[in-house]
């Protein structure tokens, strides 16, 4: 039996969203978390993507275990479809994300045949054919893990998502000490979240814990009401929240549905590690929006969802007047205690420039660096974990292209380069044994898209015809066509779709006329040979729209025998 | 008669681009500027963004000047559509601003009859009914000017676009002296250039010497070649590129056709204040592209075009390894001399991940900043602008309502405030006489959508069809009907675009039979309603549609009597 180990990005390398990752070793196969991405704008009509499961599907029965580091959205989002492609398979993870997946199971009507394992921190066990060790991490949201598998060609490190934070506000700390072991045992690979490679260190050695004192302080001088938006998972942030809104003697109300389901999941769920709710509301603080008036606006402070700008979220729907129960007045304040994803600055810009025109304060990360932390460590955050592991090889994930480049640099500056560091893409096979590092292989690592939560795949072909439609609309030309001899039959109809202004009559006339010298032309052939009348009319009408308005729309010639 | 001067933004006012402003009195009128702007993600297949002209139309006899303050595309880009619609106006700019705007003019053949007036710095000129003083501003191209105009109300002061530089390029400086004695004799009202009020000062007393002295330390690190990109029109940015690869002994090609022509106009065209052209190359410096091989690859500079990601321009290409002349080999450089325009973000981001991979440098902003230099003033510049001329009355405008706000909040800092502010929007009114300021009316001010320049206008139903067939495709249903009977002739096609997946047979099916069923009900009626019958299988197949895919595609019917 050889010792050769494989490590297969499926997802998450060059990138980042939708993480999964395959290792597996002499045909029994473990994954590290099965998440989601957001599309990009010419992905139209696309809600989310997923990665391509085909690699697992045709190695199905080799499949022993999901491991899972945490619960955001692009490390668990593709759970219910990798059940729904592969069926149930047993999943390993803390409580708290295995609470956050329960709710998305059960909308997917998975839940029940689901075999969910609840995972301790720094208690070896063993998923499909690896011994596997959950070690706490701090990230921006409750009970994340790195994960060490022990594999026959030495030990695995996948460090999921990770900040060091010395004074996290769930109270779990980073367990460095263990990471320290794991390096003094021998790590033969790390795969590391290369997310804020970039970045300098902060500015601050605490700054989680300033961003609380700095809520304090702007609640303390705002003169309203005070709107505050981060992500709806950001359980921690939601915390500092309530406890600075209670040191200001404010109350806190919640808008937005993932919020307050995220809210109600961690409020009711008891922590192992400290025996305390994963959400502790201070006593009073937390009210229900109807109560929320019961208060003067100076005592108010909202919630919402809506930090990216998204159009139907709480904070949008806020600015732009429709909300019925949460109005903006002058003197109100919003705080947006996040930092804007790349591609929604436009439509964060726009929910800002509305609330200046009513005339409320608006504060972001750079007005105020202090308002919000990222989750993902920055350049000493990740020198500490290779310091700590001192990997015999090293490979960068959980970054595009730059991220990786980057964190590949501060390993080299650290003495681990060259032939020990591999920067993965997506589909890359990196075959590790006690002594050697290769890229062995490629696999099929695409993308699957899918238009609607729990709906339907798109395909390619689908994305180009939508593109197509998008830029010049649509032709479409309705010719009857007699089949006894060929000749057209009845006047030629053209109907537009995101095409032209409406009153082109002289280039629909001339549309009309070109059909029927194609028609006429085509009329000795058979017209059984539909597939070709078809392909001509395309070509001239398609050409001839061209020469008069230099647009390209869609052509579509729908022929009729009558 | 009356000493009341109407000012009214048709474009500019609350939004960065297609600066446009209207200034009437008596029943006479000027414009100042006449720009495009870019469309936003969701005006699909729209190229640019004109002012709606229609106010200007409806007045034409008042029109007497169109005054250009500098020949940014967002100041001079709709004038060839303005000709088209109101006719030849008499048009006032300085050589620089001309030159790119007979350029423009030529490519839509209305060049011939055009009237060019050529005006100098600080010689006031009649300009409609009003005198008219162009004095020197610095930006980031040549020949830029504020523009005063004396009214009966009093004076009135456009900046343009202006960041002040103490040493700039091009060697003529802003003219501080002028504007101050402008605020001795009284300014009416100050419309001032808002882009940047949210920004502090810059770093450096000198910031644009900076970039050259940034350039040659640069270009004499860098083991390979060096490629610059920035912005087209950027005349003093390659002016210093060249300077810079001068001082190091590195030879300059241009790739990219608006930069050529553009390097082409200022290396021919006399600037009358220095004698000498407005882009100067250092002797031998400039080579052509076929040429640069000739040299050492570290001894040479490319400037591209794509420094906003734009799909088709040059740098974007190189990176795709689509250029046929110009490859990335590992070691060379890239520079970003440019701030990325918001919404570009992510192609420019896809950009530099290309460049990545292909093992090259690369350097922004963001990881030098000192590489560019915003023409735009920060809050220094602004604070000084308005202390210099001390204006009664103060209307912030190029900026959005966010930049506007920060610009208003740094007039009432300085004791310009309260009543005296004035905080346009695009089609607002605002009338001024000797002693009062007030909105006095709202004028239609929209968009006009240009798809293909030189193409054709679209409407906004259009681009409702086309953000509907992007969203969810197309769904053809054609149904032969007997016009003797009303019976369904045949079998019922179902053509679908940009929705499913091809393999919905069932789905096709059932649309079929809702098809039929449909004009079965419908039997007994005239075939004549043949408005009825469509609207009916429009509605049935629409939601058994939505029922099945939870999909909203735009649904075609089209009844065929045979």
């Amino acid at each position: 039996m050889s010792d050769a180990v494989r490590v297969i990005p499926l997802g998450g390398a060059g990138e980042i969203g939708k993480n999964m990752y395959v290792v597996e070793h002499d045909d029994r196969m473990v994954l590290i978390d099965c998440g989601i991405t957001f599309p990009k704008n010419d992905q139209m009509g696309v809600d989310i993507v997923l990665p391509d499961f085909s690699y697992v599907l045709e190695r199905r029965d080799a499949l022993e275990a999901l491991i899972l580091t945490h619960g955001h959205e692009d490390h668990i989002g593709a759970v219910p479809f990798l059940i729904r492609a592969v069926g149930q398979v047993p999943i390993y993870a803390r409580r708290f994300t295995l609470a956050l997946l329960r709710a998305k199971l059960d909308e997917h009507r998975l839940l029940e045949d689901a075999e969910l394992v609840e995972v301790e921190y720094n208690q070896p066990l063993q998923t499909g054919p690896f011994r596997t060790e959950f070690i706490p991490l701090t990230h921006s949201t409750p009970d994340c893990a790195a994960v060490a598998l022990e594999t026959p060609a030495g030990t695995i490190v996948h460090t999921g998502d990770f900040g060091i934070e010395y004074a996290p506000v769930g109270g779990r700390r980073s367990d460095l000490p263990a990471l320290a072991r794991l390096g003094d045992r021998g790590v033969r690979l790390l795969l590391a979240d290369s997310t804020n490679a970039e970045e300098g260190p902060t500015g601050s050695p605490l700054p989680v814990r300033d961003v609380k004192n700095e809520l304090v302080r702007i609640f303390a001088t705002a003169r309203g009401r005070v709107l505050v938006t981060t992500f709806s998972s950001h359980i921690h942030r939601v915390q500092q929240v309530l406890d600075a809104a209670y040191d200001d003697g404010r109350v806190v109300a919640l808008v937005g549905r993932s919020l307050t389901r995220n809210v109600a999941t961690a409020s009711n769920l008891m922590d192992p590690d400290t025996g305390r709710p994963y959400l502790s509301p201070p006593p009073g603080t937390l009210v229900r929006l109807r109560e929320l008036e019961e208060h003067p606006r100076d005592e108010q402070v909202l919630i919402c969802t809506g930090s990216q700008g998204e159009p139907m979220a709480a904070l949008s729907r806020i600015a732009r007047g429709e909300h019925n129960q949460v109005t903006i007045e002058p003197g109100d304040t919003v705080l947006y205690s996040s930092s804007t994803v790349p591609g929604n600055e436009l439509a964060v810009n726009e929910i800002v420039n509305r609330l200046v025109r009513a005339d409320a304060e608006f504060i972001t990360e750079r007005q105020n660096p202090r308002v919000h932390v990222s989750g993902h460590g920055s350049a000493s955050d990740l020198l500490l974990m290779l310091e700590l592991l001192r990997p015999a090889v090293f490979a960068p994930i959980h970054g595009e292209a730059r991220h990786q480049r980057a964190h590949a640099d501060l390993a080299d500056a650290v003495g681990i380069g060259g032939e020990r560091v591999h920067i993965l893409d997506n589909g890359d096979v990196l075959e590790i044994t006690p002594d050697a590092a290769l890229l062995a292989d490629r696999v099929h690592a695409g993308l699957t898209y899918v238009d609607q939560a729990g709906g339907m795949d798109v395909t390619e072909s689908v994305l180009r015809d939508r593109r197509h439609l998008s830029d010049d609309g649509l032709v479409l030309v309705i010719a009857r066509i007699d089949a006894s001899d060929g000749s057209i039959a009845g006047e030629v109809e053209v109907v537009t779709r995101g095409f032209g202004s409406g009153q082109d009559e002289e280039l629909i006339e001339e549309t009309r006329l070109a059909v029927e010298r194609v028609v006429a032309e085509h009329g000795d052939r058979k017209i059984t040979e539909v597939g070709v009348l078809q392909h001509e009319l395309h070509e001239s009408v398609a050409a001839l729209v061209r020469k008069r308005t230099q647009q390209r729309p869609m052509v579509l010639p729908v022929i009729v025998e009558v």
